[in-house]
This record gives structure tokens, sequence and C-alpha cells, in this order.
């Protein structure tokens, strides 16, 4: 694409680099951008000069956030003595659309033997310190239905066993809106082993 | 998503407006951003400016230019006596992935009765001007092979007939890799009508 002007050129770089996003598909974002309302682009490079200057973990969870303490570790207005255990701050958002409105820790991981994911790589220090303060009457372990996730969960329960505090992990079972005939034997096994007793008048 | 710092909501909201993005990879795209190197990001953002500050239309044949003047239009290496015309700048980065080495006119649409598109919107007297300081040996038309494409090609052709120059449009036929079956009735029409004949010895 030697007689695309430089500019273009480079933001044809960078928007391969994104995830998802081929040639094809960076060649019509480059040329939208280059046809855009020049407003436009200002907020877009503006929002990702901000992302790219300020935006770091949060202290306490390890959420992002924009200055040392994110949004929801400021909230009062949350349940500040439940505590939900994540891998990841996508995990975050996601069980934001749910009705939890409790504290979050941010793991950024899980232990993972094959990549060399230790203890030590994982905020799990943390958590035990921000549990050490009190207030805490139950974390959550919401790690991936993975066998890492599994493992990060185990070992972190282990963890949490002296403290005077609930420790529970969020059910895997039959996802909904699917098909029990779809579903493979390992979620299966673990919707049998869950099953709930239902009492019927 | 309120619990997202500021800059990455706004990320997401200029994310969400490319072309192709849909919540979901404007979200994962977004978190890449969020930790990806500063440099990456640097260098996305700079590109971004300067496409939204530096581009422009090459005063000449109207693909985009960083100056006045587009880079194929200032290449004294290129045929400067054929110009192809096509409808928008993207068709000139088709155009450079064959041979063809000479130069472009970009018209800036196609004449469109339905959407209001009339001769006037386009750059049609500006090529006329092209012409008539000379110099052009041939005007290749390769509009779009759609109604309206052809339309622009025949209009375009009308107004060229009282130069002394060669006018040419690109071939209609089956697109290379198809399967003759699958090809549609009025690609295989005009397929037949731009037989050649082949010469066997």
């Amino acid at each position: 694409m030697q007689v695309l002007p430089e500019a273009v050129s480079k933001l044809l770089t960078s928007l391969t680099k994104l995830p998802g996003i081929g040639p094809k598909s960076a060649q019509r974002i480059a040329f939208y951008l280059v046809k855009a309302p020049r407003e436009e682009i200002q907020l877009f490079y503006q929002a990702l000069k901000e992302v790219g200057e300020k935006i770091k973990h949060c202290s306490i969870c390890g959420f992002y956030a924009e200055g040392e303490v994110c949004k929801i570790c400021q909230d009062a207005s949350r349940d500040r003595s439940t505590i939900c255990v994540v891998e990841k701050p996508q995990d975050v958002i996601a069980l934001e659309r749910t009705s939890y409105r409790g504290l979050y820790h941010v793991l950024q991981g899980s232990l993972s033997p094959l990549s060399g994911k230790t203890p030590q790589d994982l905020s799990i220090e943390e958590l035990l310190q921000r549990i050490q303060k009190g207030n805490i009457k139950e974390v959550i372990l919401a790690t991936s239905p993975s066998v890492d996730g599994e493992v990060t969960a185990l070992f972190i329960a282990r963890k949490l066993r002296t403290f005077p505090i609930k420790i529970s992990i969020v059910a895997r079972g039959l996802p909904l809106g699917g098909d029990l005939e779809l579903a493979d034997e390992l979620t299966l096994a673990q919707a049998l082993e869950g099953r709930k007793e239902l009492h019927v008048d």
C-alpha cells in the first residue's frame, strides 16, 4: 500500500494489531476514519491517549481505575462485606450485568502450571490482607469453570480456611437457553451433582 | 458499564461507531488496548491524530493525500498518458494490487438518481480539464459493475467522445476461481457477450 499517505499506512498497521481485526476489516475501518467527521476522530484519539496515559489497576481490587482506587471500591452504596474473586477485569464487567453489588478482587490470571503461573503471580496475598482487615463476611469464588480456574478456586479456598468467613463458589451447571442434549458430559455431571431439591406444595 | 473508568467508556463509544465492530468486539478491543504496551497505544493515537488533521483529497486525482498532491500523481515513473476512472479511493488500492501503473481519477461516487447524486456531485468536470491539458492517450472506465456504475461509465464516455483519445471499460465476466454453475445470469450474459475468439494452432 505504498501509494497511501504515511498517516493512513500507520493507522492500518495499528488497526491490524487489534484482536479480531484482519487486513480487510482494518482497511474498511481506516477508510471509514479517513472520511469520518474530524470531531469523531478527535474523540477517538483523545480516549485512546487517556487510556494509554491514565488507566492503571485499582490499588485495592485490581480492576481498572483512572486514579488510585476504582469506581467500585469508591462506591459507598455497595455491600462492602462481600468480595467476589475473579480472574480478569472483563469478568467484573460480566458480573456487573447481574444484580451482584458487592466488591471484587481481580487475581490478574489463574494458577497454571503449564504457562508457569504460580500463586506469586496472582494477587492472592493482597486478597488475604483485605480479609485480615476485617468486615468481610463472604468470599465468592468466581473463577472460570476450567481446570486452571478450578485449581485456583481450590487453592484460594484452602488459604481462606482459617478466616471466620463464608466461602462459596459460583454454581456450575447447564447454561440457560441451551439444550440438555447438546451439553457436554462434564457440564452434565456437574449439573447432576449440583442438583437442588424442589419443594412442591 | 458505569463502573469503567471514563477513558475506557469513551474508548468503547468510539470503537462501537466503527464499521463491523459490535459491542462485543468493541469490548474485546478496548480491554486489549488497556493492557497493550504504552508505545503501541501511542503509535495508534498519533496515526489517528494525523489522519484527522492531515489527510485530504489530492487536488489532481481526488485520491487521499497528505499534502496537496497524492503519491501517485507525484510519481514520475508512472505512465502519465493513461487515466483509470474509479468511484472511490478504496478502488485505487484494489487496482494497485494489479500491474496497472498509470494515473487515476476518483469520482467520489457514482451517478444515482435514487440517492440524488448528479454529475455536479462527481469530479467529472475536473476529469475533462485534465484531459483538455493534453498528454492523455487512454481513459479506462473502472466504475462498479452495478446499475449506477454502468450509467456513470456511459455518461462519462459520452462526455469524452469529442477528445482524440481511446476510451475503454474494464471487462465484465466470470470472476476467476468461481464456478460457472454458481454465476448469476447477468454475469453469465455479460461473459457470453464479451467472449473472445481463441486461436489454436
